[in-house]
């Protein structure tokens, strides 16, 4: 019986526990799902066969160690930060690995040791990274063999809400991590277009707007999204004149957003100390100049000359003008806008989320240029089985038994880039209903 | 014969060593100054009676132990971020020790063991941190004395050329460390204004400008500069409704310096790896929204609406504009940036520098509210004797001779605010020509 340790037992472990179950009997597997809290581990393997919850803490070294030895292979869904010190565990332990966060510079350091101990260490097999890594080189590889030239590779995706839910001004609510949503995009983003470098401070990134549009739902905005440079070497396009990977908002969330990063209200970099009684509008102001008697909104205005009355209204929709105290006086700037937007941006239990991805790709076949745009939308059913659990999950679900059966036969540190992989997985996706629509136009 | 020694021989340190080795004779001390380069601190003590030179690295623990155990009282002009090290030597070895860097959060960790040894750890005792203290506490006291109230202090400081040398548009070059000259004002500003906390974030600095004006050289204006909060207690005005401190430059160069800023080329925190023949122009483009025919000039007027004739005529003037290749590829934007500038922004031999300081004091003496401001201009004899190395290296040469003259009899972990030291300090200063001028107005 192989034995298959999964930690962490949070929302996104739904469906990966789930589909994992389904053939664990016939398959002869056991699935051990390890959480700090026992009752979380508990729920989430409800009505499942061949399944046991215990609780688990990384800090607790000999009990780790003790679990990771007794499995075949481990699921990591915890905190990126924890990878490396389960990584050494099943170095130590020879056990395979998938995660579905970014490969780390400590994972790269033991890459010799992890080819040679014969192991498989499978990363960024999830959504973001992981879906859009399968689809983008099922098409580039595609493309290559007709032999035909990749000059353009546009790659934009989003965690958002379903069109049903989307009440709100903003058209936004929290579905997933809101201190990543409240910081996404600090640092500079670089891509490249037409064979000219581009980068981009954080504080102009929700200007440079792209728009985007979904055939079913509508449009949205991209804005650019961290490193996209590195990506040339992973996909093979090392000559690619032009690359970006983007974050998808709807549209007009940008502008709006924008206001609380001119004025440093997401800065995550220091801590106020604010004194008792002190203000949403109080906290809106000291962003702002002073004057001895214009209004917050009159001195946004003179300070941001683009933010109209819709902009305002949004800013206003948050509470952030409102005369009642902040929902904590010390902390970073950062965290204290994600308590108030937490306030207004929480899901209904109706609420439902939404995955959108799309690449745009400009192929050059000799005689003609191509656009191929291939876009993914996923709807979550419910508040637990949200879209973004079935599409990190699933991933990593398809790829642990596809290995268990002997039919991913790669080791050593790997994405899931190749067609051993990428080919079962998106084919048994599709299956589930994560589906990518093609969608070809002759550029001339 | 009393023993001081002196570690870091560089410019700075010029009149420090002067002053000091002028009573040397008189006093019976030796003065030793060491430097990584024996040869620059050779250069240094040329023709100064009672001084010796030698080589030092603060690398070599024992060498480094040895030479602070030999002496009475040591003088650290070295990085601020080595002045952990030799503070630890000093505590280990019973030795006094001054600084014109800021009171590391480290040293504070020391500071009950500073105190009962005995011993005196004098820092913050240069240009800005040292005089600024010394001057403002001296109004401070005196109107405190004479039961006044103050409700605002705005103070503003910069290194900057003196007139008959700027004859650049920016009226601007390198008096000092460039690297700092191109971080300035990164992270972000902190004050407070008629009782209202303010927080300005480094993207809006270089626009909160107050005009500041001197009567004999003209205009100015200052930006925020770090934490004004932080010197509540320390100047004991805990419930101060307006401190400010702030950074000088000459009118018309912080909206040209915003334009750097605002496309993020002043950004230290990741490195550019740049193609083989990248020129300035490209460099600048790299900054800029992509456009297949746009000149860089009208994406930069297109994406900063402010930026008029004459603010692209500075930045035209600096080569930015220039289809030559940078003077190197890989570093960080800032980095890239301050070389292009050091071609520039270099002294010419017959270049002097120029140091100014401002505070505004307003006072409420019951009956009446009063400004106070008080000014210091000092300009520097050439590029040698500057003014900066005359305000940073005088001031701790005074304390040092005051302290071995037995007239400072404070111990412990101090800054220059008490009256003990201030009131000798800045009446010596004064016979050096550092003189503030001081007026008075009625504000009713």
């Amino acid at each position: 019986m192989k034995k298959i340790l999964i930690l962490g037992a949070g929302k996104s472990s739904t469906f990966l526990i789930e589909h994992l179950a389904k053939t664990a009997e016939s398959k002869n597997r056991e699935i051990i799902v390890a959480d700090l809290s026992e009752e979380t581990a508990t729920k989430r393997i409800q009505g499942l066969p061949h399944t046991k919850a215990i609780r688990f803490s990384s800090d607790e070294q000999m009990e780790r160690e003790n679990l990771i030895q007794s499995v075949d292979v481990v699921i990591s869904m915890l905190p990126a930060f924890l990878h490396p010190i389960i990584a050494k565990d099943c170095l130590k332990y020879n056990k395979h690995l998938f995660t579905a966060s970014y490969e780390s510079a400590e994972l790269k350091k033991w890459k010799e040791e992890i080819e040679s101990k014969n192991l498989l260490f499978l990363n960024e097999c999830g959504l973001d990274p992981g879906i859009d890594h399968m689809s983008a080189m099922q098409i580039i590889d595609n493309q290559k063999a007709l032999g035909n030239e990749i000059i353009s590779f546009k790659s934009f995706a989003g965690g958002l809400l379903a069109p049903e839910s989307e009440d709100n001004p903003w058209k936004y609510k929290f579905t997933w991590n809101p201190r990543n949503v409240v910081l996404a995009g600090q640092g500079v983003s670089r891509f490249i277009r037409n064979g000219k470098y581009k980068y981009v401070p954080y504080h102009m990134l929700f200007r440079r707007l792209e728009k985007i549009t979904f055939e079913e739902i509508g449009e949205f905005e991209g804005y650019p999204n961290r490193d996209s440079l590195s990506y040339r070497p992973i996909y093979g396009l090392e000559n690619i004149p032009t690359i970006l990977r983007g974050t998808l908002r709807r549209t007009g969330f940008c502008t709006s957003w924008d206001v609380f990063v001119q004025l440093g209200m997401t800065d995550d970099s220091f801590e106020m100390s604010l004194p008792e009684g002190f203000t949403k509008r109080m906290f809106v102001n000291s962003f702002l100049p002073y004057h001895p008697d214009k209004t917050v909104e009159t001195k946004i205005t003179e300070l941001l000359p683009w933010v109209n009355e819709e902009i305002l209204s949004k800013i206003k929709w948050t509470g952030l003008f409102d005369n009642t105290v902040l929902p904590k006086l010390k902390g970073s700037p950062a965290s204290i806008l994600q308590l108030i937007l937490e306030e207004k941006w929480a899901l209904k239990p109706e609420d439902k989320d939404m995955i959108v991805m799309q690449h745009q790709f400009e192929v050059n076949t000799g005689t003609k240029t191509k656009k191929i745009i291939s876009s993914l939308v996923c709807i979550g059913e419910n508040q637990e089985r949200t879209a973004m659990a079935k599409t990190v999950g699933l991933p990593l679900a398809l790829a642990v038994d596809l290995f268990l059966d002997g039919k991913i036969k790669q080791k050593g540190l790997v994405l899931p880039i190749s067609p051993e992989i990428y080919i079962p997985l998106l084919s048994e996706l599709k299956k589930q209903g994560i589906t990518f629509k093609e969608k070809e136009e002759d550029l001339g």
